[in-house]
């Protein structure tokens, strides 16, 4: 097998790609704009020269396995990004099959939260392990479900939304994705500053956060608050981690993961978000499964996580057609 | 391969067991009261002498590829009853050796729900599904999950509870799992009798559940008022069939399943609970996932459902250690 992996992440912002060896060791990694150009084909050009010259300095011509890339609402079974709202063209575009073209090299695509869990059991926190599941907690709140030692796609590809699992029946939170009450929008970091500014609103007690102008406070401006004691603040935590803990505890009886392992900004609030979570998920635990599963966090390095996770995809892209065919041809003609 | 599976089906009250073909055709069977004996050893010694009966006059000696069986907190992993609840023997059962060194044949075990999934995959409504999601609705509510075409164990052989996932997450119904709020609680058929309960004692209304005695009220006495057109019993069905919905929406971004299949006396209330249940469901769901899974119910015959699970796992049975060195044995003094 080919020694390298190049995995590309695809963001709203930026797509960060790496090539990466079979330790899960970055060799060299860098970025290009993703809402740069308003055609696709234009960045996959972009992409395809950056990616090369990297490739080429890296002296691994000839020497990449696969590539993998994860992207928003991107489908492992056909390959394509289905629905990309936050991309600037055109969905569906069938990206395995434009990149595999463009480089000549095995490609295969998936979501960012099912690249965290695979990163996750390729090189971080899960290695060893066949159940478990991986929720990133960030602008919203993702998950990779790994059961048996797959990802879970589902009949669709589009499995493993636990994100959106409802968490309020009644009364609950506006959600991105048009309905009310999902866990996103409790658990994510605009959840935090959604409930810190519901807090300043309900509550009457002094809090630093009063100090900041309601509209603009973040989960760091919570976090920060929080650190230095301001009792609101702490509650908005409480609060957070209680609802997560108590999702955990339904997520459990669904497929008894051996651990559930947090990514994300939110997830590096220490005691502050786990203290909660682990008391509401031992309360809400159902008997059989108390004290089975882990909470961990994220043994990947932020920096590098994404690539990572897109990365662990390239070990298991396989040859189109097209291309089986050809590799075909190169070994009959060798012998 | 044999042509043959015995399932065996131990329920509190009875055993049943049945020779099955590999069509799904249940060739024989019969069963044996299961509390009869208090000691496993005489409980054992009487199924294996009437089983033994049955393969004989059904010409199958010799012909019996596996067994399986279905019983309550039976372990696929480690083949034993850990918790048999409802069983008269100390736990727990090593039932699978058991079984396996009294008959000399392989034996796999799984619980209740899990066989009944693998028995609609392989004799029923979901014969060539690879992702489905079963939910019996009896006394209780149990599921089988099957993702990629396998049962979902988890990592500790206990996965697939989803008659525990917390539907009311306050003030909710105390559960035969010792919390509070389980759809389990709501949408079993003891369920149904405890919102009649609920209703009549809420509610100022005429119904004609208020001429049996309230405590003795069954979900058929309320399936059989509704019939006749009483707003309260339907409205029962309505409460249920809302709150199923709304959980199997939720079910539905974990695992993304082709179809639900639903199983059990309160899956046959027809469109009393199937309208409301669809209703919430759509109402409730992902748009990324609207309109995609069914519900269907189970295509087993009731009378022989549970055998017929079971005995699918028979076909999965793997001979221990012991006989396959006795099978190695026989062929090879037969060369």
């Amino acid at each position: 097998m080919k020694p390298y992996v190049l995995g590309i992440d695809i963001g709203g912002t930026n797509t960060v790609f790496g090539l990466v060896d079979t330790r899960g060791k970055v060799i060299a990694s860098s970025s290009i704009k993703t809402a740069k150009h308003s055609k696709f084909a234009d960045y996959l050009d972009e992409l395809y020269t950056e990616a090369s010259r990297l490739i080429e300095i890296a002296d691994a011509v000839d020497k990449v396995h696969g590539i993998g890339i994860g992207a928003p609402n991107a489908n492992y079974y056909t390959g394509s990004i289905e629905d990309g709202v936050n991309l600037p063209w055109p969905s569906p575009i069938p990206l395995a099959q434009l990149v595999s073209e463009k480089f000549g090299i095995p490609t295969a695509v998936t979501n960012d939260a099912n690249a965290a869990a695979l990163g996750e059991m390729t090189y971080g926190a899960a290695r060893g392990m066949r159940d478990f599941i991986m929720i990133t907690l960030g602008t919203g709140v993702g998950s990779g479900i790994v059961i048996n030692g797959q990802v879970v796609y589902g009949h669709d590809g589009f499995a493993g939304e636990l994100g959106h699992v409802i968490v309020k029946r009644n009364n609950g939170r506006l959600c991105g994705c048009g309905r009310t009450g999902c866990l996103e929008a409790y658990c994510s970091a605009t959840g935090v500053a959604r409930s810190a500014r519901e807090f300043l609103e309900i509550r009457t007690e002094p809090s630093l956060l009063r100090n900041l102008p309601v509209d603009q406070i973040t989960s760091k401006d919570v976090y920060d608050a929080a650190m230095q004691g301001d009792q609101l603040a702490k509650d908005v935590f409480t609060y957070t981690g209680t609802i997560l803990g108590e999702a955990l505890a339904d997520m459990m009886v669904f497929s008894s993961p051996q651990a559930f392992i947090l990514f994300g900004g939110l997830a590096k609030s220490g005691e502050l978000l786990m203290k909660p979570l682990r008391e509401a998920m031992d309360k809400n635990m159902m008997n059989v499964f108390k004290g089975k599963a882990k909470v961990l966090l994220s043994e990947l390095k932020e920096a590098d996580a994404a690539v990572l996770g897109a990365s662990a995809l390239g070990w298991e892209a396989k040859p189109s057609p097209a291309q089986a065919a050809v590799a075909a041809a190169v070994t009959s003609a060798a012998e």
